[in-house]
């Protein structure tokens, strides 16, 4: 860390900073005009839309931040890394979606755009999750750059391109963050760690912060799904779809997370995470008519199929595939986003939405997953050159690698002691 | 839990989606037009009152959620059957109460729909913290959907047949959630637990955690309260009102936390508790025009009660009544809700409001408490039925006994020390 | 505490009740007239600031609040003598500011009451992190009715006299509030804490607590920057421009958090406050065309100006002009809030707007940190009298001191055996 990250972080904030002196502007008269409404209007639309954007920005920050503090030892990491990351993300979001959506044009900030880039982050974050406590501050500042670029250009490709439709992003942000996380992390493998780690698991009080994370990631998730939807019965539709799917989802968690732990008892990697997956699968066809029971029926199986990921197919995937996913994004992510796809493509063979086809959306979920998988390897092999201060095995899931603890002293301090035992023994 | 637990929460979401199925529908052209307003009107107030909904929501889920992680060892049950049973509780309770009000017609979702079903969410998760630590998942599964069916017909008498105002719910919620499970915690009354339990108490980050709850739950007291309530003056008033409640209740809440503890110290269960009672008080009355200062008495004798409750009636109500509140709902809900019905009274005496009348208040606030007894007596009898896993004496206020801790090993931890020892002493 | 505390803070909430008998209304038709709206529109657009007014409740409450419980053993006087001079803070806020308004008139609530009442509020939570931990609550409740009227009078100055522009209040808050806090912790002085105390520091997790404050703060600083600005144009400015600010500044803080720290660690303390200086910074002319790059620049400058504050200039101050500030406000909002008030000099100077001048910008800052050192002089003073039950050095930073702990046993419980241990060492 002596020197490399803070001259990279510098550097890339001088960067933005040059880039938005050139290419990012403030709305101004003549680009409210493809709106086709009046100033007066579409200032009150941004104001209508920014307790939305406020929502997501608290799933963005504290959601994604706190869900992933569970690890005992590695909260400051996970909670600080996020901001830095979703900091440098939005930025660099709004420029490259911005510079593809308005064909090298300026670009000029609104509401949308600030919705966007933060979608653009949340890829990142979920990518964030797979490589967890493995990855040094520098890497994750070289992805969230590599990653963006890459998800700003599937985005596209899917929108404009191929015209599917993926309101609440089941494939382009959660399958596509899911897909490019676990590619890294399979590029990034560690043998060493097959036996899992010492500091790779939670206490009491670091499954309760994770819990800060879980409830404003599922009360919010309405505002994620609809933020950028049509003014009108779309955003109804995809608020009420995404709430009572989540709803739905909680029951099945829990219900399977009891049927697979032995003794009937509830396991908190469940409750922390597959209570989610009713959001991520009810994403793309969160604005169509999929029916009051549709959504639940989606939440439903979301939750099962999350449940069973995470007991029987994360180890599978770790011994067999050899990638170690951290916090289970495939569960959460990767495979609900995939239902997210395959439930579109029911939807519309079922008459609940025309404003796209089924084929687009086959095509939308694969170009997603491989996109992801291309951009992830790339990604990967460039984490791999022995220039980012990678940590050792050693080292993981350990904050103290990356973080300063001056007011920490030895009396009440087990960390500390613990850590400084740790050292004594190598 | 072996297999009861996940099969009825199973069946109770298999039952929701068939009956989601039967009745619920979006809302359709003609739904609206009981409104008189345009559908794109109608769809405006949708996303105008939904930062409000989103606020209860934060409520529902973090704020009652949190506030009763204060126990040592039960953070995980607290905040994570809130969660599935608040789950359980909104798809519950859009069906109870839009059957009731729809008179057996199609029930369509709109924001007034989730902003009620949240509601009628809040009242089970006040009846959890009377028997907080007490009772197994299964029994709170079986609370909800009777407590919910009896609440939604109570309101329905309340506001239908007595026509009686009760805008934040003192009465309906409050009131009703804290008798209905007052009467529970005496049907299932321990002698056993009379002289204490080693967890029934706090440790320090236990208090910080139910702090998050406490504050959500002050800070968005004002959505909850004017939620519902008519668009303009009576909005406008619900706000106003509750704010400057919650704001004398936090003054008089920590002078007589202060007055009646050894040495003038102050107590976190009243600040955690007591603070919000200025917000239950001032809920059937917050849209009358009891002027700003009648709103700061009414918070005012609000906290006062709620600290003499704490401190002089608890232990009362637990040697000589046999009723066991883990979390004092009867001083944050019970007395508070009570003050608010008898406030609402007063007000409408002294010309307030004319929306209702003195008797049809008193009316109401005496059949949300005795339809609440009547309930809580059917309820507690059928949880006492040996078929749902209640925990005995010795395994309450413990999360060792519903959830899997797999991510503990022996040292660095504790509560997992703690416990075996616990276990080797037996 | 044993009876002073209580009184004190009877007479403060009787004493509100009085007031707002006297000089608090509701809006009614007459005084809707002066905004030359109708009302229907007058409360719309009440609900229409809602939610920004509620994003900054949360910062003053959560944000404020959890960012003080950094300190292992302060966290319950952190945030709850947060809750209670806020709570008190608000109440006065609205009467010393709307008296000054309303030139002895009746003060009529509305949404911009209620946001300036929170901002009021704000100020003195600035000056309790100066002296955090050294000060009794019957202290901190003399200084928040002090604090609020000079603050009152001088926004009043600076907005009705120089008709300045500081529309997310660098100078009239953060400024005002850091260097009236400074103030008094030099009258304050403690030598006997020039070595430090064993308790002025922070553990594991009281730093993820302080990282829920930090996050929610860094979150709505958008919606507290525009909350009261000119509807349109200036508050989408406000939005735009703050939430650039806060992004470029998180990156800057954390490379010279790396910088300045050891072997290129990063310091929870740069973190949990230096990467909000840029929302600080950026106020004055958050509303101004300062561009996009503009407002990075400043966050930018921020961020590296609060961690270099933080590193170098705190142990200076304390030290030299003997002023042991304890959450670092110098450097959070005091250097920070100078910058924003220069920042909007050169803003006007470059023409980025035309609603006041340089030498009224200038006069504001002047004005601002003036009064700021006189109110707190005075402040100091009257604390010293020995009335108010100061803490000895002895019991600075220790919770005990205030709080019972009545659920806190033996076994299981560092914190009260090592409390028994120093009581014993004495």
């Amino acid at each position: 860390m002596r020197i490399k990250f803070p001259l990279m972080a510098i550097g890339l904030e001088v960067a933005m900073i040059v880039l938005y002196g050139l290419f990012v502007e403030y709305e101004t008269d003549q680009s409210i005009q493809q709106f086709n409404i009046s100033k007066q209007v579409h200032m009150e639309k941004f104001l209508d839309l920014y307790p939305l954007f406020q929502d997501v920005h608290v799933m963005i920050f504290v959601g994604f931040g706190f869900l992933m503090t569970f690890l005992k030892k590695y909260g400051f990491s996970s909670v600080g890394i996020n901001l830095l990351i979703a900091a440098l993300g939005l930025q660099w979001g709004t420029i490259a979606q911005g510079i593809l959506h308005s064909h090298g044009q300026k670009v000029h900030i609104g509401i949308k755009n600030m919705i966007n880039a933060d979608f653009s982050t949340a890829t990142v974050l979920i990518s964030f999750g797979a490589v967890l406590g493995k990855i040094s501050p520098i890497q994750m500042l070289i992805m969230t750059i590599i990653e963006i670029a890459v998800f700003a250009g599937n985005e596209y490709l899917v929108g404009e391109i191929f015209k599917a439709s993926d309101i609440g992003a089941s494939m382009t942000i959660h399958a596509f963050g899911a897909y490019f996380g676990l590619t890294v992390a399979r590029i990034l493998y560690r043998p060493g760690l097959r036996g899992g780690h010492d500091n790779e698991e939670s206490v009491y009080h670091s499954d309760l912060f994770a819990m800060i994370g879980t409830l404003f990631l599922w009360i919010f998730w309405p505002s994620f799904n609809s933020a950028i939807a049509e003014a009108g019965d779309k955003q109804y539709l995809a608020i009420v779809n995404t709430y009572l799917s989540l709803a739905a989802c909680v029951l099945t968690s829990y219900a399977f997370s009891s049927l697979v732990e032995h003794g009937g008892k509830l396991d908190m990697v469940h409750i922390q995470n597959a209570t989610l997956a009713g959001g991520v699968a009810v994403g793309t066809c969160a604005d169509m008519a999929i029916k009051p029971y549709g959504s639940m029926i989606i939440g439903s199986i979301a939750g099962i199929v999350s449940v069973i990921g995470f007991k029987f197919l994360t180890p599978l995937v770790a011994t067999k595939l050899r990638i170690q996913d951290t916090c289970g994004v495939h569960n959460l992510h990767g495979l609900p986003g995939v239902i997210g796809g395959l439930a579109s493509i029911v939807a519309i063979a079922m008459g609940a939405s025309s404003t796209s086809t089924m084929v687009n959306q086959a095509f939308a979920l694969g170009a997603s997953i491989g996109t992801a998988i291309v951009g992830g390897l790339i990604t990967g092999v460039i984490l791999l050159l022995p220039l980012w201060e990678q940590p050792s095995d050693w080292d993981c899931y350990n904050d103290s690698v990356y973080w300063e603890f001056p007011r920490l002293r030895d009396h009440d301090n087990r960390f500390h002691e613990y850590h400084n035992h740790l050292e004594h023994e190598i």
